[in-house]
């Protein structure tokens, strides 16, 4: 069982959890946007009505940021060391404002690194909005402290 | 060439075009981080001192949001109609506050869609620093407008 504040040797492939649940609103769908993401059918209602998207939508970028902000809420990972990098993101449907998405997470694989006070966790993030739609698959891969040994 | 303004039959192989530049602040590393990637690390300059890091990081998700917003600026991409996903997104070596990154863009793959309107772009992205260090390796999946038929 995987609780908050787990160490590397506390990750089992097949382990998952569940975050809470954000909302995007239209103003922080738009402000993010703005600064990274400027494109029309993000940051212009009126444009967005007549894109191929028939409204505004989050920018996919806003909504992988959101993902990993509610999977670090949950301290699960607070032993966190740093991120290599991630693999496989899709994004199969778009975020619209008012949806409210969690995530679930699963351990894919859990490898001891070449360095002694840590392990390489491959984690499966799918961001789910409120009707069980996937707004989002990723792999992440989390570098872990492993549990410090006793003084 | 491949120009501001292009549509999908304008793109080729092996093409390459190459953004401006950014400078990370602290500012800006903070504030992102605050929002989206609450690690010490990335919010707390004194914690971030006694990390692996020894100083304050750009959460990865910003560099990976900074250099989007980049290749948007060029204008490129401006009948970009959304993005699939991306691939193999790694984080090198790390931003940290003063640091100005550009982005490399290449061509990887162009293919026609299902849908006659589009086609479908591989972009290699990469992403390296004022000392030419690789900041940002991704594979970046965008749906590209074709060029209308003329009336």
């Amino acid at each position: 069982m995987i609780r908050p504040g787990a160490f590397f040797e506390d990750f089992a492939v097949g382990d998952r959890w569940e975050t809470g649940g954000y909302t995007f609103t239209e103003a922080e769908i738009v402000d993010f946007a703005f600064r990274y993401d400027p494109q029309p059918f993000h940051i212009d209602v009126e444009a967005a009505k007549a894109s191929i998207y028939g409204g505004l939508i989050a920018s996919g970028f806003q909504t992988l940021s959101v993902c990993f902000r509610l999977v670090w809420q949950t301290a699960v990972l607070s032993n966190n060391m740093g991120g290599r990098g991630l693999d496989e993101l899709r994004w199969p449907r778009a975020v619209r404002p008012g949806d409210t998405v969690h995530v679930v997470v699963e351990v894919l694989a859990a490898e001891p690194s070449s360095r002694a006070d840590r392990g390489n966790l491959r984690l499966r993030y799918t961001g789910l909005n409120q009707r069980g739609e996937t707004v989002l698959e990723a792999t992440l891969l989390h570098v872990v402290r492993r549990r410090p040994p006793a003084d």
